[in-house]
């Protein structure tokens, strides 16, 4: 218990250990940072503005792991972001010749800028690779359920009967949704190459004829978009990012909540695959992963906000919106990252009890077919007359099948599911 | 001062008297509830599943004016919408022979989803086209100013010079990524139908062969996309509107925080076209636009947020989380569209200080073009005793022009604009 | 439907038609927007700096109802705040001789941030006075169900016993940390008085020797406390609003989801006291107060950060933050309010089913007291073993009652409630 | 670069390396878990119902420092949180004889939130000592420029005169709620313990006569406070710190942007003690104190809103609202902790620059004093031709010094700044 260590989760059930967490650890970052200078090296040296020794020396050095990610952290302080430290870091290891060439004509903030979108990549690859393996998961429960009636249920009350596969289905679209938004995020990321000031004039004054082509290399070695401009106040990109990453906390979050509501005690329709125990109570059998969900939705929608916020940035570089994006959306991608790892791994355990759904549609003696007597009773009765009828026959709480005026009604909650059939065969079309 | 009128944004001058105002106000709803009601009613008999003497009657009924909000609102109480007393009266309204078929196996939510998003259809016009006159005052700016030097500025310091036409450049890209994210979100917005539980059983009962028609002849009739699957909670159009709602009053935000910045009495570098007075201080002309921009951009991720947050809805309609949407997505829509009006006047009255501009440029006594001084000289000096020069010159405070160091070198600072000037033509030529 | 009147509620059931919605509405800010300005010249009438017939003649011209509350909403627009057009209105009101007097010596801040003051310490007393009811019917549900065993559950699944009793006793101790919260804030809301700046200055240029008692004598008059300093950009008293509005929607919020939980179809332990109704569904009983009331403590939080975030205001007035706090604000006096009352009526209705209780308890076959038994079972057989026999017995899915191995143990849950009792006793001691 | 090492602030310039930092790293909480295990089988032990010898071997083992932080956050996974595989490691390194009296009654959430406060209480200490210091710099500040002058501004335009030991006094006045605030929160931080669903039962089981006496054992043997009632679910002391945290955080977050607009180069009133570099700009010298404490400024109100959202957990203990709790709110603690030592430092730096705020007083050419003028020529001119004359004058845009008719007015702005001296006096009376 040396205090050398950093933390790795230990508050954070819904991320630790995850691919997501190693892909936006401050190591992570400080690869990406490095990885950032080398292509910018690089991409000046394709563009004939450096040597192409300088672009090997550098891509070495910054590839050598001789870095400290706390002290650097620790130097961060001063200016008030990472890379300052690092470029002298960076520079040194590079050695004199070379040197110069290093961060060359960049300020710090594109650096950063550059290896967050880097590490949001790379995170969002795996969010959406677990969104397609839930997808799939959710789509195979769809079709298996496709006929499985359950209790509708509204405002905590039974409604009237739908199937599981309609439910499943929906979860099901709700992450297609979310795979569309993220994927749509993830191909439009770019680099960030500015100058001081969003100018590239630096560039110029280094001899490039006409920097703007360097954005576009350097956005090419790093298979990250070439921007539009340089984005250092204009915060299209992190926005983008807190709301398809909002979406889908809040995507899964449903599926979660469905999930945490029938696996109650007392409705067990679903149990998560390997719910997780409890040392003093032997029986219990928690819905840990849908928790973990539910928990991440419940805070991927505040550290959005701060995002969003951040978008009123002033000048060309502002002071504070920039710094507050930093954490807020590493803890997105990695509660998303982790978000759509326990997904995974919900919905292909979930186990399904037919059985208790079938059930249950009898609890409330046959009321839970009121809508379709009413529709019924109506024509015969009028509308009024069949509303008093139902209304007398709940007050009285005997089964309706038991009512004489009911003889003829089709009772039988299955047989009232509506479209939910056939709006499962269709969403299912969906890819 | 008698308590029968309601409220009509007496703390709201950023959107009071608006045209978003208008359209997003309790009386719009009530519009749109009852236009989803007749539409509804007439989608039906389109496909047969009632009289067209129905829909007519329903339409005439919902068109006439007799319903009061108020009443309304007081009695939306017990069941917790206004759908349900809505209902009753329009029933009423359409009288005996006709009445069976207002609200004819809908559900409240299927007519307070549509409602909100036409509403929301006829909101996001408006700040689409007030986004639309902003980006063309912008444009004009930039073009106007493309090579109009001013100091760029990070973290409140003067950094390097930039143009004002980049800036403006820059602002009306973050209007135009608002405008795409809009339009996408406003064309998407799709009719809600489902029924009680979203599986339009009802209909069925009514006797639809197959009611999975309904919707798509539902969202025809007014104008709105049909929808894959009842979304009662599946809340992607929330969603969505979120995202594309505080995206937008974000990126009039940055706007306005630059507004407000360069406005400033000690840098007045632009000025609002029509300042707000002060009754005590006669020479005052404060940027109020700016000012309400900004209060909307402060305001808009918390809001985004709340919605964010009821993607997690629980069962087939949940218990909280659809009632929280309600107002939050309306105060939204308002904000932004009241931000984008004030947006319009900012735009399009901005007075721009060139001369100013111009003078501040050598506030810094030539330090502001240090980064190209770093550039030129460090081939000569090398980088190091380049850099010391440069820090013993700024140390000393001296204007740099007076240093015999420097006498060979360029310090015009509106000669370090960069690729300003070609970043300013790249992103005008978007449209 | 003519576009005259305004918004009453038509989208928040939760506080439309409510004390609290009358004490915010527009008429109530411009009531005390009115009140706030004849205290001020009341106030200096009193120190000698104005004529007694000036104070009385403002007075009266507030008092007189003849401002127009859309006019001034739209008239707002121009300098961004509706004191600037009202002022205009009152001074004219009051007349030649005496219209001096009015505002004389304030800024539009000092009147508006004292009249939401004032709206707010009426809005609190409505807040508590609706907490007050809901804790003495929460503190007779405790009292009353003492003893009455029920499953506790922990994350979604039964655990151990618990009590209604013990749990009402909890709600009650939200209820009351609201109200000993909220009183504080309400005792301490104070008078804003500074002028354009915060420096009293123009009191002294209108002749006050020592400007500095006026404060008090202006918070004197309105029955709020005297400020320390002018607070114009130190808005510590909004922030105590926002954490104590969110503090008790969320309290409240507690008693609502457990309300919803345990009125599950499956579940009902609970009922409230009048469910509202479905139209198509006549058996339906939704739990709709505990819904808006959830509905607003999923809003609130979002709402205070946006207050909180105004702290950070520049300069003697800021540029936005204010301007971003009157909106907010008002909702979350309305909701608060709003879910105020709704718990009342919670509260006061609230139907409690100990039968269905009981009957919950045996539902896990005695695995509800497992814990016991472990604790028991553990001295004696080793706590390996104890153990592994429960996991075993549990695995096997037959009720414990029929283990041999446990035929001495007392497997009663009703007798396993632990200091339930006592820990109600003890914090219904509380007042 | 290896994986081994956690994070450690790469990302967070404004609480790496701090006190802050260490006090709520994944060790501390480790620390402090290990600290409220040992506390209760002590506490066991003082109430007879544990051997004094467990009590000391639990103190020993936890003690030991023989815990891996990252392989228990990766257990923490199964259940949910980390206390489930640390009960099971403790009780291994304490071994047979007296391991099962570890974790002997109590629940995961039990040790949980007693850490969570006990990691609170340590930071908040951090938190209250910074308060301390920069509001004696403050102090100091506004003492020694009490009747240092300088422009107010309202809505970024000079208005009036103030002083700048008036803004240290407001400054300083914040800074002193906040410690009020936090300190109240500080010394009412309570002990958890309520066992499996808060009734304390299992202590019965294992022997007590009346537990309720146990919680107080329990709290005194940690320091903190004995709470009322087990609040698994009533989570006041949460929101106690969400809001008392996201206040301290606002409340310097003024400070700060207050520094950043002083700082503008334009403005340059005040500067930072040791401002930021630039790599490529030698004169640069940021205001990055101020700026990583606006930062802190803009997250802490959204973190505080999920905590805020977590009061509304249902049942005994909560599906995902409780687990969402423990990032934000160490979030939360870090972000005011790093802010309040950045605080000290900005504060005790503080540079500040009396010639440049006069030689801004005279920018208007006399018109910061226009509100005097108008108080001052109403009564000899009349109102309205005074504000005529002004409106002229300001239109002519010569200075004020050069009118005849004012010849005889004192048009000294430092004359002009009203109570601000008294003001000031007084406001550093509080202590």
């Amino acid at each position: 218990m040396t205090t050398a260590h950093g933390d790795t989760g230990l508050l954070a059930p819904g991320w630790a250990d995850s691919a997501a967490a190693s892909a936006t650890s401050d190591h992570a970052y400080l690869r990406a940072l490095l990885d950032a200078e080398a292509a910018l090296t690089r991409a000046q040296a394709a563009l004939g503005l450096a040597p192409a020794e300088a672009a090997t020396a550098v891509t070495e050095a910054a590839g050598s792991g001789a870095f400290d990610v706390r002290s650097l952290a620790e130097r961060a302080r001063a200016g008030g972001n990472p890379v300052i430290p690092l470029v002298a870091e960076l520079t040194k290891a590079v050695g004199e010749e070379y040197g110069p060439y290093v961060h060359r004509g960049a300020t710090s903030q594109d650096i950063m800028d550059t290896a967050t979108m880097l590490v949001a990549a790379r995170t969002l690859d795996l969010v959406l690779a677990g969104l397609g393996r839930t997808e799939q998961s959710l789509a195979r429960l769809a079709a298996e359920h496709r006929d499985t009636a359950m209790p509708g249920r509204t405002l905590t009350q039974h409604a009237v009967p739908t199937t599981f596969g309609l439910k499943a289905a929906g979860w099901r679209a709700l992450v297609l949704d979310a795979r569309d938004r993220t994927t749509a995020v993830r191909d439009s990321l770019p680099a960030q190459l500015g100058g001081a000031a969003g100018t590239l004039a630096a560039f110029g004054a280094y001899g490039a004829s006409d920097p703007t082509g360097l954005p576009t290399a350097y956005a090419r070695e790093l298979g990250l978009r070439a921007p539009d401009l340089p984005w250092h106040t204009l915060r299209t990109p992190v926005a983008d990012l807190a709301g398809c990453l909002a979406f889908t906390a809040g995507a899964l979050g449903k599926l979660a909540v469905d999930v945490l509501t029938l696996s109650r005690t007392e409705i067990a329709e679903v149990a998560e695959g390997n719910g997780g125990g409890s040392s003093a109570m032997p029986h219990k059998s928690n819905p840990v992963r849908s928790t973990l969900i539910a928990a991440a939705a419940r805070r991927a929608p505040q550290l959005a906000a701060t995002l969003y916020g951040s978008l009123a940035a002033e000048d060309e570089r502002p002071a504070g919106s920039w710094h507050a994006e930093w954490e807020p959306l590493r803890d997105l991608l990695r509660l998303t990252g982790g978000a759509a790892r326990d997904a995974v791994e919900l919905a292909e355990g979930l186990r399904v009890r037919p059985e208790v759904m079938r059930e249950h549609l009898d609890l409330t003696g046959g009321l839970i077919v009121s809508e379709r007597l009413s529709a019924e009773l109506a024509p015969v009765l009028g509308r009024a007359r069949a509303k008093e009828l139902l209304a007398r026959l709940a007050a009285e709480g005997r089964p309706l099948a038991e009512a004489p005026e009911l003889a003829d009604v089709d009772l039988d909650p299955t047989h009232y599911t509506g479209s939910a059939g056939a709006l499962t065969d269709r969403a299912l079309e969906r890819r």
